[in-house]
């Protein structure tokens, strides 16, 4: 195998400039990437090639894939609205593998635990490479160069711009949904399986050549709301479970008990307030973290306090904002994925709970999102250096662990917050250089810690508010510092030169890759 | 000018193989046309050039214009929501006279009287042609062979279709909107002037290169539902009014009370009952006519003595059919176009009366659409031929006066009556051969007069259900014969050579055309 040319990026990354035999563009800066071509164009389907009683059942999923006309090398697509609970995706590969099929793309919106069944057909070659997100165990196996091709992770926004840019062309797309209709209308707010939206598939239905709905509760035409059109979909299979609902639970949904936590979710709060972002009208969107949960607390005392409305909570629903729905204290929940069971059940019920998807919140090359809209998001990250540059995906040992999820889209909000513990495990969070970039630190706008609280220096109308507040306001070298002086000086990952898996920045270029761990 | 070749369609129409300067496919006969293409793919655009703070308003329409580069030659684009009470595009052409702009193409999705307005710019040469329905006085305008080029009209699905295949590539997109945010998410349900939804201009937000969201009512982000996506928005701009909702109203709005209609209402419904069509779960989509609201009061007589339900009602929705949906007789409104404020208000208020859109409803160069799935539509006809073959746009003395609407689209449901006088002013409706074919009698199944009912001699089906029946079934012949021994044989329109407009199939071929009407 020859190696394959890298240059410099505008991060000073060393990144292939072809990766799975396609050219990639290097990061060149934010907004610096100016998209010419066009979106990819689906084909011109036409009704006279669907049943004119719209019943588009077949009997199997099998039967789906054949009818699809599954085959060797094609790129399969599936979403995560069911997290560790999706049934569906080890399917699909169990039937490929009986098949005998080969060299598969698998192109989920995230992947899970769950899917470690699938770690023996990456092995045999059905599954040629996974494009998304490869948390846990198919992180792990990536990284130690097991996997045929390279890995390719975005963020939901950047998934969406894939597929609308013709970067990923997906040839069949399964979408598990709670509900549906014969037709392929679909929703997944209702239904045993109700897992509260299916926006992650919007994307895969609207280009992919053949669309699968696969559902274990079919209602009569018409399937309302419909958050997948049937207009977009080929075949509808039934089965008798499509997911497991009590598995979408994420993050603790619990607020935190630990004293650093609950100290960092304090500090970040009143940074807010005291910046004055904590005012009528204001927005936020927090993970499902018990630190961010608990920042949201913070945030709706305030709001009681002073007889005041927050307009929109971008979510990752659960029941804390949820209540505050419910309550009064904010306008909107901007949903893009439902956390807990509460969640689903206010989508259903709340007109203000609303569903969106990564094509109205976070797609970069749309005439705007709503990211930028956003005026406060708390985020987290495994790393981050002196530059603020940050990273979400692999740890300090250089092992490739988590997904970007909404990540790098959120930095466009107008104040990007990571409240992070200054160690974790005797491990500085604050480094010289992050183990891989997922994020510019020009983005980043304030790090909040246990021990104090960065403001990033680009950001002199943030340091002029704080001036004179009691906030314990550090340089990030100071934090830094104190965490190596408790800590050591952290070593460096041990990698090899071979890439297993490339980041890309939301505007399609590579900001980083992962390379493979020295064992 | 060179006589453009003209070639026999499979409805024996002669038809020319190019129009506009653009290549046309002559009729070929129900789901012959096979599309081998891709759909239009917009340019990939990009947040960069679009502001942070997801403010898109500009200070005028005008400005607006200016920014999308409005030239000579474009294609603008308009929807016809507010019917009559439209307010928009003229403003637009105004603006375009003023700026000395030439050769437009207007691409309604309908035109109304209120839009005589722009005569003058047609004779002048700021527009060129339009396409889309030209009702009353620019159909006048047309037939006298006085357009610099081709009308071109379409159903409301064949629209889409032309949208989507990229038959027609608009510039720019100017919606109207009751209520809309800075960021250019819009809604009809809501705001001073609501008028129901925005389906009509939902394909224009996702293909035309530049988007123009106009509205009276602006509401901080987030605009809640959001109709149209301010993620395809380009410019946002606050006019004093934005239209005239009271305007929307359309047909007569009341239940007739002609006793020949109210005849012809009550020999639909039995007819509809006895063949067995009404039933628990059926589904009927009826205009807004006196007629067709007259079989909806049958319709509902027989669900409420036999405690039975619709599953659902396609509509043009006004206060009868929103009556039925709160007084639990249908599950569903599913709705494309409101003709009342009832009906706005019901959109608004009612969770079963959905937004529907013609790409849902109507395209037919989708993996299905909703009208296969409706049980009986009932439809009408300025003429009938003996092969069942109909006209909506034309009258028997030629001139072009309606337009499609989504008549066309509705042929394909499982029962398509047309419930129609025999005569109108002493003009039989059927006829040896129809002014203008808009439909394939194929598609056509029953005709319904108030002096018998006719079924296509294709559907043997209901012909063996009807046996026996005391209702007046006759053959097309009969009727025809009848009305001809009250009226005389009527006299064929005479019209020159010149093609003044072209009607459009579902699948984009040409059906027929229309004449220069000789005076």
């Amino acid at each position: 195998m020859t190696k394959i040319k890298e240059v410099k990026n505008a991060l000073g990354r060393m990144v292939p400039v072809e990766i799975n035999g396609q050219a990639v563009v290097p990061y060149k800066g934010i907004g610096k990437h100016k998209p010419t071509g066009r979106k990819h164009a689906p084909r011109i389907y036409s009704c006279a090639d669907y049943p004119a009683d719209g019943d588009k059942r077949v009997k199997s999923l099998k039967d789906a894939l054949i009818k699809c006309g599954l085959k060797d090398g094609m790129t399969i697509s599936t979403h995560h609205h069911f997290r560790n609970g999706d049934l569906i995706a080890n399917q699909i590969f169990d039937i490929a593998k009986e098949m005998g099929i080969k060299n598969l793309i698998w192109y989920p919106s995230a992947s899970f635990p769950c899917h470690e069944h699938l770690v023996p057909y990456l092995e045999d070659g059905t599954i040629h490479h996974i494009e998304g997100s490869m948390n846990g165990p198919l992180g792990k196996f990536a990284s130690l160069g097991k996997m045929k091709g390279v890995g390719v992770l975005r963020s939901h926004g950047g998934r969406y711009q894939s597929i609308q840019d013709g970067e990923v062309i997906i040839d069949i797309a399964v979408i598990a949904a709670p509900t549906a209709d014969p037709f392929g209308n679909a929703t997944g707010d209702r239904g045993p399986a109700a897992c509260g939206l299916l926006g992650f598939a919007l994307a895969d239905s609207q280009y992919a050549d053949r669309v699968v709905v696969v559902t274990d509760n079919i209602v009569p035409f018409p399937c309302i709301p419909w958050q997948i059109h049937g207009n977009y979909v080929d075949f509808v299979v039934e089965v008798d479970q499509v997911g497991i609902a009590e598995k979408i639970v994420s993050g603790t949904t619990e607020i935190t008990k630990s004293p650093d936590r609950l100290l960092i979710a304090e500090l970040t709060s009143k940074f807010c307030d005291e910046a004055g972002m904590v005012k009528d009208g204001f927005s936020y969107q927090a993970g499902a973290g018990g630190t961010a949960l608990s920042i949201g607390i913070f945030f709706e005392e305030i709001l009681r306090e002073r007889n005041i409305k927050a307009r929109f909570i971008r979510a990752g629903s659960n029941k804390y904002p949820v209540k505050m729905l419910e309550d009064g204290y904010v306008d909107y929940i901007l949903d893009g994925q439902t956390f807990d069971l509460e969640g689903v059940r206010s989508m259903r019920e709340n007109e203000g709970h609303v569903n969106t998807s990564p094509f109205t919140s976070y797609n970069y090359h749309g005439k705007g999102n709503f990211t930028t809209l956003v005026d406060i998001a708390i985020l987290g990250a495994t790393e981050v250096d002196l530059n603020f540059n940050a990273n979400v995906v692999s740890h300090s040992d250089g092992y490739l662990l988590h997904g970007i999820g909404g990540w790098q889209n959120c930095l466009f909000s107008k104040c990007t917050i990571l409240p992070i513990p200054l160690f974790r495990d005797r491990i500085p969070v604050i480094v010289d250089e992050v183990t891989t970039i997922c994020g510019p630190g020009e983005l980043i706008d304030v790090i909040v810690t246990e021990r104090g609280i960065a403001i990033n220096p680009l950001r002199k109308d943030l340091i002029k508010k704080m001036k004179g507040s009691k906030l314990p306001i550090k340089s990030i070298q100071e934090l830094k510092e104190e965490a190596e002086k408790i800590c050591g000086k952290p070593k460096k990952a041990e990698t090899t030169d071979k890439v297993v898996a490339a980041i890309k920045w939301v505007d399609g270029t590579v900001i980083d890759v992962v390379r493979q761990v020295k064992i």
